[in-house]
């Protein structure tokens, strides 16, 4: 790889510069394998070396560089993709956005603030905290503003509050070439020109690095009520969300959590009676500026959960609404103890996370046949749902060493994927195509969109050095 | 002009043919004239041609057949745009849209409607009534689904539900090339691929062509109530509205009218115990699902008015709501009556309107030094404020043939403008760049992005036939 040395050679010459002051180049085994996967089920993937950056000139700079020596530039910071974004592909460089990390300015009075691409989106809610304002997306854990911004992801709050691409006002981004531009300034409404801004949020990387985001704010509602419903069947609860949603009752959060995904998190609640009923269950959150508010979203609940519902339970607390809320947030996780006998004798698992969303109509049909699917497929999946969006994950915990089950994932996958698109659905509601759903993309929209996809690709990137061999394949019929 | 020749005869020839059966191809002088213009101070500019069209078919055709002879193509469906943005430059034809006026389906479970892009959202939102939906985007009246997707517009609902972006789901688009493509299925969130719908919804008619569009629908809301107050200064009514804004607190619309804005409307108002005081006025409504979220938002707008504000009223029958929202209705259309005296003399005039928007913490700042520059300039000039989005409206009256007065009211949008850039805000809120603005935007977000729209432009119209010379030049420091 001869160009990668010519790059890395220019590149260390330049490190005493101003512009390439606190650039680190790190080709240690040890970083390396820390850089090499994200976190899902694709194979991992080597990068010829990880170059930590510290400021916008630094990336600039490496752009300038990786463009002139055509080498492939993979973004990473917290590496919580999970299609595979960030793998390391044509033995390109992984360039580590994790130090870049300051929030920038806030503007409690524009409620808006600044800040780096590696800032988390919890340690951001944190420091917030004491301005009253939050932003709201909130996928995984530990995932940075930067790769948000690829993935246009969204989370549980998406029903209120949209997803990254309604709560991001502007971005600062490095050109393949190192050129930097601005997007957008901070008013909340602009109609200037082309929408650059969400032309980069959900391009996972390929068009364009982020290095500042200006991140709109909300305030913190005042008042807020957790509450959870228990259904004998998954139809009856999505029939019920699909109600709530019809009627325009404005929940914070609208979230279904299956029986099996309950039985995994309970799996790690050792007191019995802390146990929940392995039943499938609606979990809401009622929230506004006044307890009337709440109070009004909680009677519209109760009133659709009707007679079916089982064990209607408010949290009072906040002991209680932890509780309740680790449910949810638990889930991932918890997912693998599902087959944690199979893993006392040494077997090893991941998880394939599926993520198709339809229109709210179609959620109780879709979530039916998606049960159906894996249970004939014989897998071990919870599902949880951000409901209210029509939008839901099937954990399917797979061992890593039986390639026909994993097999029998993919095409649950895929067909749960194509059942979607004929329900004028998608793909993909929040976690990006990445690796793993270039195929079904094409079917989403057909090969006119992906030609336009591409055009803007070659003309932002004429080498292709972005994040290749993500989200589109470069030519019709091409492989990677 | 051969090649508009050529094309027309090649046209002619296709209208019997299957895809060209209902195109309608008229140069008859009353045509011309009734397509020459938009709704602003934009001198006319006369199409070669008008072609009428019925289907999405039609559209493909007139485009391949217009990229084959490189004849620009100016898309038109009510003409309402306020900066030039239907003019057709360069002789090219002018695509008439009004006869793809379809609601092509409703899905009332899904809480969303597809739309040919001839439909206006004043129609629809009649059309809607019944289901108990409707669609937010409220700019002019005439205004349709085409050119609302063109300048990403908005109106007095974006602050509760956000602009065109927020509120469209997908599109159909024909390229420049007669390519038809659709942007996304109907899943209220998506993370497949690029978003092309937002790279369309803004575009201005420069890099493709609106032929169907899905849009979000709402539920209307249950409780309503119009509430006004008036304020000694422009500056007291905008600290109010920053005051509003910044607490959080969920109402419906959030508008400014200053006191020369309310005399303009007054002017229509023949009973004099009917007219309004001539100050400036915050006109809020209050909406929610029950009467108490109504009164919250009622009792925090009469908090923060204080003892400033004068004459609070509140609509409690619908006429009187009606009679209340005629005064931000009717501003547009009643600004000139303000020089009517001068127009019994036989003077002529126009709105020279424009459209900044700042950070909500800038709204005094602005609203201040802009109405010291109008009265400077020794203009007529009323302001209306989407108040609630940091977004304002001069509409400076002036004599068509006063070229001084034209000219003072050129250079105070402009310097408006930039003083709304210092403090981050954009020179186009909501209508758009068009022909007016062009020298803002390169301002506004300067070189880099603009190359960045230059490419993709050039990457999906490479022959630079639809609606050139809107937006930006297309080569840095060209002229139109």
């Amino acid at each position: 790889m001869p160009k990668i040395t010519d790059f890395l050679t220019e590149l260390q010459a330049q490190l005493s510069t101003p512009q390439g002051r606190g650039i680190k180049i790190k080709q240690d085994p040890r970083t390396i394998k820390r850089f090499n996967h994200d976190n899902s089920y694709h194979a991992s993937r080597d990068p010829a070396a990880v170059i930590s950056v510290k400021t916008e000139d630094n990336v600039s700079l490496v752009m300038r560089l990786a463009n002139k020596h055509a080498v492939p530039v993979i973004p990473f910071a917290a590496g919580s993709s999970l299609e595979g974004q960030t793998l390391a592909l044509d033995h390109g460089i992984v360039l580590d956005f994790s130090d870049m990390d300051k929030v920038v300015e806030v503007h409690v009075d524009d409620l808006d603030c600044v800040v780096e691409p590696g800032v988390g989106w919890s340690e951001l809610r944190e420091e917030l905290k004491p301005t009253g304002l939050f932003f709201p997306p909130d996928p995984g854990a530990a995932a940075c503003i930067g790769g948000m911004c690829g993935t246009n992801c969204s989370g549980t709050l998406a029903f209120r509050y949209g997803t990254m691409k309604d709560n991001v006002l502007s971005l600062r981004v490095v050109l393949a070439d190192g050129t930097v531009i601005k997007t957008r300034n901070r008013a909340v409404k602009s109609s200037a020109g082309y929408d650059l801004t969400r032309l980069f949020i959900g391009s996972e990387g390929t068009l364009g690095l982020v290095t500042q985001a200006t991140l709109r704010l909300r305030r913190i509602p005042t008042h807020s009520t957790v509450i959870i419903a228990q259904f004998p069947t998954l139809a009856s609860s999505a029939a019920t969300v699909q109600h709530l949603v019809q009627s325009g009752c404005p929940f914070l959060r609208l979230e279904i959590i299956d029986d099996l995904c309950i039985k995994a998190v309970n799996n790690e609640i050792p007191d019995p009676s802390k146990k929940f009923a392995e039943l499938t269950t609606i979990m809401a959150e009622c929230a506004g500026t006044s307890q009337d508010a709440v109070n009004e979203q909680l009677e519209a609940f109760k009133a659709a959960c009707g007679t079916i519902a089982q064990n209607v339970t408010m949290a009072t607390t906040e002991q209680e609404t932890d509780r309740l809320w680790s449910l949810r947030k638990r889930a991932f996780f918890m997912a693998p103890s599902l087959r944690h006998a199979e893993s006392e004798q040494g077997k090893q698992f991941s998880t394939i996370v599926t993520d198709v969303a339809v229109p709210i109509s179609r959620l109780v049909d879709i979530l039916v046949a998606t049960r159906k699917m894996v249970d004939e497929a014989r897998l071990v999946s919870p599902i949880v749902a951000h409901a209210g969006d029509g939008n839901f994950h099937c954990l399917m915990v797979v061992d890593k060493n039986d390639k026909d089950e994993i097999e029998r994932a993919k095409k649950v996958r895929d067909d749960m994927a194509r059942l979607a698109l004929k329900m004028q659905g998608t793909c993909t509601g929040e976690h990006g195509v990445g690796l793993g759903k270039i195929h079904l993309l094409e079917e989403e929209l057909g090969e006119g969109a992906l030609e336009v996809m591409r055009r803007v690709k070659k003309a932002l990137d004429p080498k292709g050095i972005l994040n290749p061999g993500k989200v589109f394949l470069e030519k019709k019929g091409s492989k990677l």
